[in-house]
């Protein structure tokens, strides 16, 4: 029987190394990139094109994308929260592009600058810029589950953005709970939504963040609503701004272990993942949310 | 809409007690057991009646059964592990006792002293010491998804040992992942097989680890086959022998905090348990594995 088959998209570069407090050197970010690579994903965030004074993790992105260039076996991710972001990543070379918009506008003015209405206006020119570069385009709705300064986000919220999306026809579209909130009827009411809006050939993709401990929990309900494409990230770093250990991105090699005794094909090497997830935590020096990584295996090699 | 009920049995006081390094004195128990009472939680392991010299943490365990024994608000549950052990609880007060086999010969051989199949020859006799003191009997099925020692547990095997257990009618049997390797699949074959081997008047009941960081999802996929009884430690302690930080027990706070979220009635306040978690954080003075606590409120109090 054929194993049904889950795509991993590793965040752990771009969403994982933005959000810890330590800039990690360019090589360093390279060398997790050839591991992760290794460990046989062949989609991951490689770099975002955002204000450098802001985010100093992601400023040498420009220089992470040339020195990807030449390499033709797997897709590598450049986020842009606005038009300036989408052209320098297609200047650095960038073939695919995640835009990112907001379901909700206390989260859409601090992160992408202005309310979601006002950030949805330059979409149009967005997804044309990325045609005529030949770039694939993906959108991903963040907040989508609850908002830091809205609280709830309802459904319908989420799907008069997902609409304004859709007009312009991503390829795929990514619905983030990006504080970590969501439970499995969350996911469920939201991916429906999303699916009864979305053109048949737009791919939908979840994110995570394993704050309140519903990561895994709400993967799993995404995937039984036909959701084929999730976002991890090693080690479960990004995203940690409360506590010591407290994780912020689901962590990849957790849902991996999950995944495959479930009987899916995720076309990772469990032990590799494991390895470029203890290379990461080597990096900073500290120990990071993953679980999998610090359990025995099991069952133990033969 | 009335909200389908679930009923949350904690376990922090003896599971997760007993698999820490520290040992916590009788009144910072009493008061932990308080805490506990105060969230609504109307059921809970309060210790286990086992060889002091090997499990110190639960030698003042007949003390604690004598202070409780005024209370008729809520049942405490007394583990045991042989005939002696039922004895000794009996002796102390308790009215209910939950007797624990396992799956696979390698832990009951160490956990119990005796292959499967002859720590089975005694339950004829345990059930009726309980019977005739008029006190409730479950039973646990310890390593019932895998074994530290043999490795993967297949469902007959299982089912075999389930099938012992009911002969002599339990009011529950609680399925047991030890070791925290199981996936939802695994849980659903699980408790279907001892679902259709148990009386139908035999509650079934989960009891998870996350050493892995799969217990909530295992926790949704059990609630899903229609187990309605859940074990869980306050702040995730109990059982790390691997890392610091590692969580053993699935924390309770984090299962409460989803399940209300998916319209369950849990009979328990969020914040009162969270409360408890710290308190046990405070004991101990350090980092314990559950989430909710570390997060902030959502959505935020009104």
């Amino acid at each position: 029987m054929t194993r049904p088959k889950l795509e991993f998209v590793e965040v752990s570069p771009r969403d994982g190394l933005q959000n810890e407090p330590e800039i990690v050197s360019t090589d360093i970010k390279l060398k997790l990139i050839e591991l992760i690579l290794a460990a046989g994903f062949r989609r991951l965030e490689a770099g975002s094109f955002v204000n450098p004074s802001k985010v100093p993790q992601m400023a040498d992105s420009p220089d992470v994308f040339a020195r990807l260039r030449a390499r033709a076996d797997a897709r590598f991710i450049a986020l842009a929260l606005n038009k300036r972001g989408v052209e320098r990543a297609l200047e650095a070379g960038a073939r695919e592009i995640n835009y990112v918009f907001c379901a909700s506008d206390g989260f859409s003015i601090r992160n992408n600058g202005a309310p979601v209405a006002e950030t949805l206006k330059v979409w149009p020119e967005v997804t044309a810029l990325a045609r005529a570069a030949g770039a694939r385009l993906s959108a991903t709705i963040s907040t989508a589950f609850g908002c830091p300064f809205d609280g709830e986000v309802p459904v319908v919220q989420l799907a008069r953005v997902a609409e304004a999306v859709c007009a312009h026809a991503p390829f795929e579209i990514a619905i983030a709970d990006t504080i970590g909130v969501a439970a499995p009827t969350d996911v469920k009411a939201r991916f429906e939504a999303v699916r009864a809006i979305a053109p048949a050939e737009t791919a939908l993709r979840a994110h995570f963040h394993n704050t309140r401990n519903t990561a895994l929990a709400n993967a799993v309900a995404a995937v039984e609503c036909g959701v084929a494409i999730l976002d991890g990230s090693l080690a479960g770093i990004g995203g940690c701004p409360f506590a010591p250990g407290a994780a912020g991105n689901v962590p990849t090699e957790d849902m991996l272990y999950m995944f495959e005794r479930m009987g899916f094909d995720t076309g990772v090497d469990l032990d590799a993942a494991i390895e470029a997830a203890r290379f990461i935590g080597a990096a900073f020096g500290k120990a990071t949310p993953g679980m999998v990584s610090r359990a025995p295996r099991f069952p133990s090699a033969s």
